[in-house]
């Protein structure tokens, strides 16, 4: 089979980041607005994964993140094994936006959720709709946050027929202020702990979904295990508040986080600042992302640029509070490692038992 | 020309509004989960136009809204014109948000943006993205909002290809707590102000596609004052921020407000209490308005059931600040008109220069 890459499968970043480095200007510029109110943003806030306002006594912290086009996956699914999936869709979606949230430091408190539907029909589906809701209270109860409400619009002509557009936005505090992790205090020496993804989560689908067209028996593949690939790819993204939460309650302040999202590992080197990332230990990687890269025929060096390969969240901690952090992401059912550590010197990330090392070229997040 | 209705115009409320009870309440439920953060929610708020959230100094009021559809308008208009309207399309997406959000005595801080594109290439027209943060530049500076972020990503498959869902999410502040209008304060007696259009808003556009659609001229037909029907149909929302705010500044507290979306003129008895709003005057209604109705053979049932007919927003005040707000809103440049008042007895709108009412059985927004 032959090789599949992301700009063949319709992700083509080198398009969307003009826009975005424009919106990106623009929004800053609208800063001073806040004056009026007698708050004030924080500036290094811009081109991280969620925007922070200090207000006197804590900060607030916000984002708005969509899911992608996984719930394409459910649906194929759907027409082999009869279920839904949208439980976990919408525990994907929550996701998306809640992991953006916690980089900062903010404790998620609550969301509004969004979903955009092709027509009026697509909420006539009472199973379907019935597991959207149900999975979207779910996690909104283990992240503790409060479903504030949502809209749910019938896009006729703008969403494709019988597909669904989903979103969530998140608000967040910051409190006490000393929580923010906007990375003042990344420094060499610092540990990388990685803490595990539970598959593709929701990054890397339009691959996924490019590779099912063409293997013989698309998502009802079984993978080594017995999976089908289909069910292995909806495997609910984690949420990774419960273990930022659980950080905070012991004391442990991370001088930085990254979703490790669109981008991959590249996302380690996120922090604005020039440093080079040395990772030691490679985390476990999730059945369904090994069959991907074997079946698209993609090296090491577009696997873990693009993808999660096992590590869904990124910890820059003081060396002294590695094994503490460890400890309180494994109680919460998180698996977690010690991966690496922050050395001055070129914006790298170095993936030594690979061999690989990605550059700070290869990542442009910001204008 | 045979009449036109809003079922055959794609949009069924019927269909949407089961899903939409049922989040409601797996919503409510969630509600608990602010406790362990210290603050808790106005319940009152759930069934309102935004969620409010009590931090102790003031409270925090968010909000989700999308644009719809009319983006498509935009789209075909540009085909005769060589304009591309997304810096009116922009200012339109935010005021669904802020308008909405404002209903609660909240001010406006921050939004985000969520343009999500049928693919990479939608973002590849220079011009359509400049326009489109050039308005949305300009919207937040006119709110007074500072821009946070925002998500641009490309969904093919899920957004149609060449086409863009938009949407912002919205936070403000209600300070002082005073400023609050859940509405407790409603009482016969009160006077409804309503505040000028300044053409179909976002609201009503599946109508009048539809309609394009069916005219030999299509956007291009003239209307009697010479303009095109596309482009009078792309006149942007009013932002009515700046005249809640400058209430606000003048000492006048609203006893309630209500954005007049979808429902049209059902929206005016969208408080809980069972209240008479009787209307003895009836705004202008802009000529893009007329024209509709005219063309798609509505009776005033249908067209001030459906759309706003020249008023986008009530203020329901205290009979003594009627005039002080006319005052203050003429001073923002936004018409306006002392239109009826609020009296004792069953839920129902009458509109008595038209011979009309709505009962409360025609407007179904809450749980």
């Amino acid at each position: 089979m032959g090789k599949l890459d992301y700009q063949q499968a319709g992700v083509d970043y080198s398009k969307i980041d003009p826009l975005k480095i424009l919106a990106q200007r623009a929004a800053a510029a609208t800063a001073g607005n806040l004056a009026r109110h007698g708050f004030r943003e924080l500036a290094a806030s811009r081109g991280e994964s969620a925007y922070v306002i200090d207000c006197g006594d804590f900060h607030l912290a916000s984002i708005t993140e969509c899911l992608g086009t996984k719930a394409l996956v459910a649906d194929a699914t759907r027409s082999l094994t009869g279920r839904t999936y949208y439980d976990q869709i919408a525990q994907d979606t929550l996701a998306m936006a809640v992991n953006d949230l916690i980089t900062v430091g903010a404790t998620p408190i609550s969301v509004h959720a969004y979903w955009a539907a092709g027509g009026s029909g697509w909420f006539h589906d009472q199973q379907r709709a019935t597991d959207l809701v149900a999975g979207w209270q779910r996690a909104c109860d283990a992240c503790g946050v409060s479903w504030g409400g949502g809209e749910t619009p019938a896009l006729a002509g703008v969403v494709v027929d019988d597909r669904i557009d989903l979103a969530a936005s998140c608000l967040g505090i910051v409190r006490p202020k000393s929580r923010l992790t906007l990375g003042e205090h990344l420094a060499g020496g610092d540990t990388i702990v990685l803490l595990a993804s539970s598959g593709i989560h929701a990054n890397g689908v339009s691959l996924a979904r490019k590779l099912a067209e063409r293997l013989p028996q698309g998502y009802g593949t079984k993978l080594p295990s017995g999976a089908l690939f289909g069910e292995a790819l909806l495997v609910p993204t984690m949420l990774y508040s419960p273990v930022t939460e659980a950080l905070a309650a012991a004391g442990v302040v991370p001088h930085y986080c990254a979703n490790i999202t669109g981008h991959g590992w590249r996302k380690i080197m996120r922090h604005p600042a020039a440093f080079t990332y040395r990772i030691h230990t490679l985390p476990e990687v999730p059945e369904v992302l090994r069959f991907l890269v074997q079946q698209t025929g993609s090296d090491d060096r577009e696997a873990y640029g693009n993808l999660n390969m096992g590590a869904g969240f990124a910890l820059f901690v003081a060396a002294a509070d590695a094994e503490r952090t460890l400890a309180v992401a494994e109680a919460q059912g998180v698996r977690a490692w010690v991966a690496g550590r922050v050395e001055p010197g070129g914006k790298q990330v170095i993936i030594e038992p690979l061999g690989l090392t990605f550059g700070g070229d290869d990542l442009h997040v910001r204008a």
